[in-house]
């Protein structure tokens, strides 16, 4: 076996051929997706008014182990991917432990996060429909800004409803948007009835991502060739990103390195079900054992605190219903600046593992979050995304772990991406003035009495 | 020959040992810094109080090839090198040329450019020679983000004097050097003689680069344990700098790949400097032949404008004069969204190898400049640095040239850097308001009489 470098590239011709569906070597099966309206299971007619026909295909198929990966989508992974396994050899030192650290690092490039994995695969199905564009929602916008990149690569129209705070107050993401030639609208907007009808109820509004979602799905269920994108929870995002594991075990694997704990940070799942899923796939076929843990936040502790039960996905309560660990559609997570993990909900496929025991899940406060950023930016070099923060919160603590009892483990963790958006954080952090809130049990409760009444 | 992949990793044992030193191969040696009080080449011994020794010898030795990286360097270099060398494949096929592109890519790593490499070096010989730490200046942040990382790594202290202007319209960057532990202070402050001096005279002035070397040089001079580093334009950085040179071409020889032309931004000149050396070197030797071009912005052209002459690196007149073609040491180019290329001068090794017709030059326009950007990240991924993006037009007006010729030659550029902390000026150009500004003839007559004496 050749010396383990600092950094683990594989060769392009290593780069995985096809997607993994973990749903196809689960038992218990993610549950279906409902209707709402007629609370029975979301058909592919339901579904392809609002998402790409093959992308349908994809979020029903439980059964399918590997979908091919299109040529063009693998053409355009070679702009970026493969993405390095560093061995954080500078962090072991500095953490003085004998566990051995490895992070999958997909945060090179622009849009700075693993996000571009699925906003390709899902512009290149639009493109292939003939579609003219895509609609989408963003909060602090990686995703708009990876579906923007995805768009203007495949020359397809790229509609962004931005919650307008963000559009206001991080006004970089946003130029990104519109370098890479998409529109970018503040939301609530006057483009759609509901957000009309929106500013008309509440005049001074500076939006939500539930009515950023709402306004999307409008404009593309309304607009002739357009459809609806999202950027995780969904079953076919979990899919894509699968090539962040598929890579990892590949090149754990020319290494013969044996993990002992995977780690990742947990909004909507799309980062932690990708990097777990080939592993988990070992695991529920009895090949291999590991420790999996999602690292959510404090703020928004949808795993750990919340209920798994059938809830919307969306504030509007318009999208269908999902069975998910769930902090009730209505739960706003106090300021964070994890702005990807403040998702209510977590995608069922994790939903359904955690409940089967599969998997751990621990919470995190952030400002002991930002001090393992801090560590991590200074030792290893590359200053991470907030979210991603979560994950290297958690690696520092089971290494120092392995420092007590001098046990020799192998973590591996998914550094999703940078921070260099994310500035504000950091001075908040950097100036002592970030605090930790975390939703009373009381607060948590009021929100539960707000799921559907399918759950009763 | 293997066949060519998309981006070319060199594997770690591949990665220079030792930086190759240009001027031992030039018959025409670089002129010598002049001491401004004597006019005599500047000695060790003066040297020394402001710089490190390790460094100063470096900077006077014309004669020695190869210095030999040290180990920790070569450490540190590993987490974020080699450095892909990319071939540019999507921009051949939306220019439709002929021509192959390659581009050396140094800005995957957090301080967003190839500054880093020399940063790292110098922080290593501070402390090697003991030293508490060093001061520096910065405009618009690149290189004091490069020295937080590096002392942040080596445990120094890092005082960085950054324009005020930069400090209060550029806070990311700023809470980047923050979040490395450097202390970054809006220059001129109240700390230096020089800067109360200013703030006396000048009671609202948000400062200048000039300004900020002259309290960074005033406080490493007058603090023990301290000593001044800076980014570009000497040789030491020049030295450091061929680590990208040296990389690319391991790279191209490794695939069978010769380039016809290399093409780099020219600003102090520090990475199209690294960049070239090994090439030029063969040049140089008789062994083999390319053209150079250097591309600088129309608004600070000192290459094709300038004046082949003896000038103060300083605006405030108080560092060695350099013989470089200079657009006079008062010369303030018009607003120009390329912070990094609003130098007066350029290094004296690339003067002295434009003077003997050995490397080439051009000027560029801004909004060109900002139309082959987008362009770039549009089909190659990658934002581009402001900076970067001038090769860029370059490489593309060349490639077009060759499109008209039927030409297929293989031209190679250098992306410094990402535009991530840019994205105000990527914002007057998505807005149709960027504009162009070239000096006349009159203001560079005017700026060239204030040349020192020394010239006559």
């Amino acid at each position: 076996m050749a010396e383990i470098p600092y950094k683990i590239y594989l060769e392009e011709n290593e780069m995985p051929q096809a997607w993994y569906n973990l749903r196809a070597d689960m038992k218990n099966k993610p549950a279906p997706l409902l209707n709402p309206g007629t609370l029975k299971p979301m058909t592919f007619e339901d579904l392809t008014p609002v998402f790409c026909d093959d992308l349908v295909r994809q979020e029903l198929d439980d059964t399918t182990p590997f979908f091919e990966i299109p040529d063009e989508i693998r053409s355009f992974y070679k702009m970026y991917r493969p993405s390095p396994l560093v061995h954080a050899s500078f962090l072991e030192k500095a953490l003085d432990t004998p566990a051995k650290i490895y992070y999958k690092f997909e945060g090179n490039n622009t849009s700075g996060s693993h996000k571009l994995n699925s906003a390709i695969a899902q512009a290149y199905y639009a493109k292939k429909q003939g579609l003219k564009g895509v609609t989408t929602e963003t909060g602090a916008g990686q995703w708009g800004t990876a579906l923007s990149m995805a768009c203007s690569y495949f020359d397809l129209d790229c509609k962004v409803y931005m919650v307008k705070v963000s559009y206001e107050q991080k006004p970089f993401r946003r130029e990104v948007m519109r370098t890479y030639g998409a529109s970018v609208t503040p939301s609530p907007s006057e483009n759609t009835q509901v957000g009309r009808k929106i500013l008309e109820a509440h005049p001074g509004t500076t939006g939500s991502l539930g009515c950023a979602i709402s306004e999307a799905v409008e404009v593309a269920t309304s607009t002739p060739g357009y459809r609806y994108v999202l950027g995780s929870v969904l079953n076919q995002v979990l899919l894509h990103q699968s090539v962040i594991g598929l890579e990892t075990k590949a090149a754990l694997d020319k290494y013969g390195i044996h993990p002992d704990i995977i780690i990742g940070c947990a909004g909507g799942g799309s980062n932690l079900g990708g990097l777990i899923a080939p592993f988990m796939g070992q695991k529920l076929r009895g090949e291999d054992n590991y420790r999996f843990i999602a690292v959510e936040p404090a703020s928004c502790p949808s795993l750990t605190r919340g209920r798994f039960a059938y809830d919307f996905c969306d504030t509007g309560m318009v999208c269908p219903l999902a069975k998910m660990y769930t902090l009730g559609s209505n739960f706003i997570p106090s300021a964070n600046h994890a702005g990807g993990l403040r998702y209510h909900g977590m995608s069922s496929v994790l939903s359904q593992l955690y409940a089967d025991g599969l998997m751990e899940a621990v919470s995190v406060e952030q400002t002991s979050v930002f001090e393992a950023a801090e560590l991590f930016a200074r030792v290893e070099g590359t200053l991470p995304a907030p979210e991603s923060s979560h994950a290297i919160r958690t690696a520092i603590d089971e290494a120092l772990k392995c420092k007590e009892t001098g046990e020799e483990k192998t973590i591996v963790f998914g550094l999703t991406g940078t921070g260099y958006f994310d500035m504000t954080a950091y001075e908040r952090f950097n100036d002592g003035k970030m605090t930790d809130t975390i939703p009373s049990d009381e607060e948590l409760e009021a929100s539960f009495a707000t799921l559907p009444q399918v759950n009763l």
